[in-house]
């Protein structure tokens, strides 16, 4: 039945094909910092893009001068009048901000139809443009003995960061870090201009933007047009400046011009943006430790929190809306850990990583047979820390409960203000001040007294079922009861304090400590009680951290060895720092019997709409699709207008809004999630491990027949 | 980067898929009676088979004579002495039956390994083997004017039919029935051999006959190995006998080799089988108001007594067994009627029936100017009969509560037994006499009082929301009251009733009108007081059906007639009657950005293991996956052991267990379920429908490497 040319083709695809996945398996693993970037020359090349590796990597040149970080999410520019692209869900606090009962901006979208109508984004909302990365290892490790450890090492690390990060900041205009790379192997300081004046200038509806909602989030086929546009302003001077309607656009050096041309399957894309974290290097017993404990263990407390706030607040609607986000941030890591459950079920990567290890020891014993190899050490902390897991875990998922959460915090902030401010903790400095202010301030909004009652009640009962030599003895005696007992208490608790209102809370910021330790408020009470005890967790903590800061990077410097042996770059765990990601767009075999095709389409938005959130797209957007209106944005190869497409591309939270580059180094895209298959890729990168972009075409075709932002259209350089 | 020879092979594919695909849409639809096989000939020859379809189309012939019915399910010989191959599900009830306390046949499987080990499947199982199929078209409209309508027409037709069946049931070992095609345009008696010895020869464990359960049911990617085996036995002489341990195997004239040859997409399959219903030919207003009004409505109604039974039976363990298989088919039809709902909102099936009736009515006008047109005389009819939908619907699940639905059945049943057998209703006549106490029996095993009454505690809710034109006087009166005063009413029903006994409620098979007239049981009380009213309600219904019964053969004869214009063969609606299908192995496009590969293999079966049923794979099974130990059953394409596949076959319920042939027509597989976006074929084929086979080369490998069933092995022609 199949002529003969035809199946002489296939057999030629077939072998082409084998060929090419032989070559490919992990090839696209790997977020790169700049200065790798000409370690991956000849990969570069064999994907198609015909630039020197050494050009890509500057960073004071195009490209990496068009790329900014939002602080949690990537962004690009692409104008030079400091106009930003992002994802929908990155502005989206901002259109919440912005909202009004008359005019809801999540619903309706929003457009600036002139500058002056650019909205003030929301007043925590920054621009970070990455300046400088100097190598600071010297610099944190100076005044520590080789085999310094504990919570010396720890406390040492501290206070040079501090030291190096005062320093930095003295322009006033900056903000800076000081970050590890190969879990302390390595730092660097990280000089960050800040631009403090963020406004909104387009965002599409949610029925766009956030198109199959948390049904879809992780999922594909995905139909989400999850982009949105800001613009950086700063002060006449060119200079940050806080939010003031004389302030101008920035100039920034750089953008990204925008591509209506074709990307077809196996075409090359690029990434350059912030993620977040990844485990990929991590020891055996702490992935052991965390997927077969940690995550069914806190995944449960999850479910359990969601159902205690659901249960509380059903007949409430006020409630419901304040613990909206709440619930969302709760199930989306319940999903999260599930899906990682899932995948480390039919997963080799603990007999990998042992095995890895085996090799890892061996070699090193062979080099150093006298000391202590950082492989079994290692283990073995990791091992003894875990003793108190199920504490340690609770403890952590108390802040569910904003009262003794805010208590506790207070009092910590009032201790802390009684030091000079460079020996503060990080986090209560002056420099972090105001932005405690605002997490004093968010909490009226998402908050109800029910609610936060019943999730502490929750959360007493999951604490008293702890082994004994894991309980809090101020815990102990000041919950003495259980049941309705302890419900009698907690409604006393709830009725007595103050710091449900907000200008208590505030007010307690200006208090001394002897005025906590006089005080009634039974959450209060409740902090300064507990406060030895906790901060004896926190030394703890500490301390790990200290002897992890020993043995992590001897463990990663045996690991590099073994793997340069190999010729194998290695690249650093993600850690919000610029990083560069190559690889393709591609489909997926998530399993057997089932692929994923690399592209959706308009026709697949309308398949999906119901008339219900998140599946409510547009009328306007039906008719269009009915009447095959794409302009000049349909794929050639496809025949249609793509939505949103599948890559390689290896990344994780963080790099949400970043743009995805095609050969030519425009934006071809917007990365904004990843599939369900593949969660499991911040430990564990495979072959099915695959990322999502909503196509640039898409966002085009939106701006142009959907929302007439033709201003913006106007300002973009669009390549047909 | 793609060689240039690939990038000229891919244009020449895409270029062939486009031509193959225009001329594919819907090719596969049908299910064509025997006589009807000739007009398929170039499409079979098309498709590769080098067969004369008049060979094939022979009841008493190589293959058909092969074929063969379980009631309810298909099957086929596949050895000379009545072995039987068919799909675990339809085996279930005999692995039920025949399971102890100390062997559980679903779950340990069953293999006799000698002849005398097969066990007696169960007493209601019957193989039938068709053996005549007579044109009756005549004989029934005897006596009947050409405009005669409603019940007349209605009655007339049944006492036709009642005396063609008792004619040809004569011999005594045969089951005849009368069976309309096209609605009523023609009328066919068919003959078929009854053979009531049936016995279990072989069945894998549930862990593979049943892998995915309810979860994987109607979904891809399915890895269920949906295969058992009956034999059929016979008295000495050769006669269908009832069962005996001295009863011989049936010697069958035919049987299916089997084959253990490659398989690939695009090959050609076919299959014959006893499809049960469809509904391709409705009525707009049909489709109208079963889509938008009959699914949504009675989904509702499964999904709140799926939850009624549920709350009721949370704490009583033997409870929850008695009503598992009623859930399990409850849930069945709830998730089916909601893919026919989601299905619906997408498709253009109403428009385009509208307009086919547009052009049908046009055509009928021009011929027949004067005369009625049977396109909107029908459309009034259904519109019409509508009016008490609610009530109509309801009273049809009033069957889920047990005590109102003996009392009613038995009472009737003694109103029918006063008349002369042949006068009765066809259920009520001697031949059924074993299945209705048999019937009466069954519900000891899924019956408990307190599940029972909260059932119709709920259905006396819904009925008491009806408007009041639909409400039954006699119903009224017996339940006046509502809420607790109801719930009382109804405890006290059930603490009187003795109908939960099984003895009484045989003993009442025995009794005479006046006997129920006069008894002081609740339930009984109830079905006399309410007869009258419910006999109305019957009258009503065959009255309507005898109006569609002198129109919708119009209706089908005006649609054949214009297909035949356009030289389209026109197939029957399904009827339970022999059919056959033909059609390619493919996968499928079910989504945008999704696809459904044609094979699933034995890897994904270990993907989906999770040791919890039903996802609970034998230890053995994991082990061979493992070392690839796929014998001589490896497919050539995929290079592994195949389990399922799609195809385009036209199936629906009673094509269970048939055998899907290869272009040899060798036994390939066995046709067990469609995939969810196929629900819908029933009333509307489209380009998307596929069924699903278990591949026989899973069959054979599970046999030999898993079961160790080499008797059967050695019994059937297998070929390699």
């Amino acid at each position: 039945m199949i002529p003969y040319q035809v199946k002489r083709c296939f057999i030629v695809i077939l072998l082409f094909i084998g060929l090419l996945s032989l070559r490919q398996v992990y090839a696209d693993e790997g977020m790169w910092q700049p200065h790798q970037l000409p370690q991956l020359q000849s990969r570069l090349n064999e994907l198609g893009l015909d630039i020197s590796a050494n050009d890509l990597s500057r960073l004071d040149q195009f490209p990496m001068t068009a790329i900014v970080s939002l602080g949690g999410c990537s962004a690009s520019f692409v104008s030079p009048q400091g106009l930003i692209a992002t994802n929908h869900h990155c502005v989206y606090g901002s259109l919440q901000h912005n909202s009004t009962p008359e005019n809801n901006l999540i619903t309706n979208g929003f457009l600036a139809r002139k500058s002056s109508e650019e909205l003030h984004a929301n007043p925590q909302a920054r621009v970070y443009v990455t300046e400088a990365l100097t190598d600071a290892t010297q610099a944190m490790l100076a005044g520590i003995a080789a085999q310094e450890a504990g919570l010396s090492r720890y406390q040492k690390l501290e206070d040079n960061k501090k030291k190096l990060i005062k320093q930095c900041e003295q322009s006033g205009i900056h903000r800076c870090n000081v970050v590890a790379f190969h879990h302390g192997l390595e730092y660097q300081l990280i000089k960050r201009l800040e631009i403090r004046d963020v406004r909104l200038v387009y965002a599409p509806s949610d029925k766009i933007g956030g198109y199959g909602g948390d049904i879809d989030n992780w999922m594909w086929p995905r139909h989400t047009g999850d982009f949105g546009f800001y613009r950086a302003y700063v002060g006449k001077d060119g200079k940050p400046a806080d939010y003031h309607k004389d302030n101008v656009p920035y100039q920034n050096s750089a953008y990204l011009k925008i591509s209506a041309q074709d990307l077809s399957e196996d075409d090359f894309v690029m990434v350059i943006g912030y993620p977040g974290s990844t485990n990929r290097y991590r020891h055996s017993e702490e992935i052991k430790s965390t997927f077969e404990w940690y995550y069914p263990f806190a995944r449960r407390l999850r479910e359990d929190i969601i159902s205690v706030i659901e249960t509380t607040s059903s007949t409430d609607e006020k409630a419901k809306v304040a613990y909206k986000s709440i619930i969302v941030g709760l199930s989306n890591y319940a999903k999260n850990f599930a899906s990682m459950e899932q995948s480390y079920r039919n997963s080799s990567l603990l007999t990998r990583r042992s095995e890895l290890e085996k090799t890892l020891e061996e070699a090193y014993q062979k080099e150093a047979a006298s000391a202590e190899n950082p492989i079994s050490e290692l283990g073995k902390l990791v091992v003894e820390h875990d003793r108190f897991r199920e504490r340690d875990v609770l403890f952590q998922y108390l802040r569910y409960a904003d009262m003794p959460k805010i208590a506790m915090r207070l009092y910590r902030f009032s201790l802390e203000q009684q030091k000079p401010d460079h020996e503060r903790e990080l986090g209560y400095q002056k420099r972090n001040h105001k932005r405690f202010k605002n997490s004093l301030q968010r909490i009226t909004r998402s908050f109800n007294a029910s609610v936060d009652q019943a999730i502490l009640a929750y959360w007493l009962q999951r604490y008293q079922e702890l082994p004994a030599e894991q309980r809090l003895q101020s815990f102990d005696q000041y919950f003495k009861q259980s049941g309705k007992a302890l419900d009698k208490q907690l409604s006393k608790m709830y009725k007595r304090t103050k710091l449900v209102k907000e200008a208590e809370r505030l007010a307690w910021m200006q208090r001394t400590p002897t005025e906590f330790e006089k005080s009634r408020d039974p959450f209060i009470r409740l902090a300064v009680a507990s406060y030895k005890e906790r901060y004896a967790m926190e030394i703890a903590r500490k301390t790990f951290n200290g002897n992890k800061q020993l043995w992590q990077p001897r463990y990663m410097q045996a690991l590099i060895d073994y793997k340069k042996q190999n010729n194998e770059p290695v690249y650093s765990d993600a850690n919000s720092t610029l990083r560069i990601s190559v690889g393709q767009v591609k489909g997926n075999r998530p399993k057997d019997g089932m692929a994923y095709l690399p592209f959706t389409t308009l026709a697949g938005v309308a398949a999906k709409h119901t008339g219900t959130a998140p599946f409510d797209a547009p009328q306007q957007l039906l008719e269009l699709n009915k009447n095959k209106h794409y302009g000049p944005y349909a794929s050639k190869t496809l025949g249609t207008l793509p939505v949103n497409y599948l890559t390689t591309l290896d990344i994780t939270g963080g790099n949400s809004g970043s743009a995805a580059l095609n050969n030519n180094l425009q934006l071809c895209g917007l990365l904004f999630d990843g599939t369900y298959e593949s969660i499991i890729a911040d430990w564990d990168f495979t072959e099915s491990t695959r990322s999502i972009a909503v196509d640039s075409r898409y966002m085009l075709w939106v701006m142009k027949y959907i929302d007439k932002a033709d201003r913006i259209l106007e300002e973009m350089e669009i390549v047909y």
